[in-house]
């Protein structure tokens, strides 16, 4: 990506953070599915490490290497004018050089953000690392002259079980990343936030916060009324659309006709439409 | 892939296209949607070059590269133990001999059938020049080992509007192809194939049919009562995936809930057993 357009785009996504409105930010996993969010009007969009492994046939969690997961990325990144921001999990490498690397290579693919999460295999990483981790990318980005955004994630309601301790946890985390460089905080559940538990992250963390959607979220506005700087959905519309599909599948197999398949479908045309050149 | 077991694989799905019952061929364009169509127990599955071109961000018609076509049907290949076929599009290439190298690629991949198409850029291709294609696909197989299902798609009903001469030249084509040694002949339509005109096709191509459902199309009992062979859905299933997306983004949008992302939807969990190894 020319360097002018990537610190453009970066900038209209770090202000995004910053805007009156909440930011939703919807999770791509496909050049296709990000199509979709341009055209409906979200303003930026972010990847989803899972859906990507998903869709090439891995597990979540750094089981497809980096430069796949940067390939997608990279594909959705030339087929929309929207920034967008990469989930590169926990960095795919183990010491603060190799995880700035891999930051590097989201950068050379046209990111304008990242997602760098703190836990591994189900246990929380050590703190004081994360933060020269975030260090050495924010270091390696004003180098490059591109605001990188940097949306630092904390695992403690992925990991642990007591409410209490997640609280604490991702306020203690958040604000040390945040003091590191990172320009957000996110703070993923997995139903265990809610309204009280939000309004004090948002309150107690000094940067823009952002939490994934789910069943139990609180709608948008109350999450804006709530202090909330970013929403996003993580894989679950890519699972949500999976599910569909195997709905579809059983109509085939048990009624053996296509309905589903065939209510409201987006057309051919339009479909090959968004990706003539 | 192991040669003894895509000798196998080759030869079930040869024997699904002359079983008793109708094969159902849904088409994939990833891993997760081959996983599904697995889990739910189709015995075989087609790729779909649309689809997996739309997932790249290309549009359909050999606008991707071979290798990118090939690199997701190996990913799908690797995740299944289904048979799979490779929709080559109209193989990737001019000559006979450049073609014949497309099909051994596919066959590389571990695909146990291709479809090839006798289209381009909405013209059909010279008919006797398809046919040495096919011989030559035939000939590298049985070099091989392999009984690769070639499905000869012949495209009249995508390209003309007198369904009078898309009947005759489908039958004249599909019958041309066989004789040359396609192992199966795929006549898609767009909506212009009624049940009559699937009937004259089923008698008078002397090969097992395979027919695209759509929107019109009979039930696939009485598809069976007809006599086709095989039914596939193309890029359909993909495209009311991303109809179902662009839904699921204008409720976020409009109403700022997630009912849709979060009705019935698979398990973060199922998707992660599906690929751990």
């Amino acid at each position: 990506m020319d360097n002018n357009r990537q610190k453009i785009l970066a900038d209209e996504f770090l202000a995004l953070h910053h805007a009156p409105s909440i930011l939703f930010l919807p999770n791509a996993w496909d050049a296709a599915s990000a199509k979709i969010f341009e055209i409906e009007g979200f303003k930026a969009i972010g990847t989803t490490s899972a859906g990507i492994a998903a869709s090439m046939g891995y597990a979540d969690g750094q089981h497809m290497s980096l430069s796949e997961n940067i390939s997608v990325a990279h594909r959705i990144i030339q087929n929309t004018c929207l920034p967008v921001s990469i989930d590169l999990e926990a960095g795919y490498a183990d010491s603060v050089r190799g995880i700035a690397e891999s930051a590097r290579k989201a950068l050379n693919a046209g990111a304008v953000g990242i997602n760098i999460e703190d836990s591994r295999h189900g246990s929380l990483l050590d703190k004081t690392m994360q933060q020269e981790k975030i260090k050495a990318i924010r270091e390696l980005a004003t180098a490059a002259g591109v605001h990188l955004f940097i949306n630092a994630r904390t695992d403690s309601y992925m990991i642990l079980d007591d409410p209490a301790e997640c609280l604490r946890l991702s306020i203690e985390r958040g604000n040390a990343y945040k003091e590191a460089g990172a320009d957000g905080i996110f703070v993923p559940d997995v139903g265990l936030l809610d309204r009280k538990a939000i309004a004090i992250l948002a309150k107690e963390i000094n940067a823009p916060l952002n939490i994934l959607a789910g069943t139990t979220t609180p709608p948008i506005s109350e999450l804006q009324n709530l202090g909330i700087a970013r929403v996003s959905v993580g894989p679950r519309p890519m699972r949500a659309l999976l599910s569909f599909l195997r709905k579809m599948s059983q109509e085939w197999l048990s009624d053996g006709t296509y309905k589903l398949m065939s209510e409201s479908t987006i057309s051919y045309s339009e479909v090959n439409g968004w990706f003539t050149r």
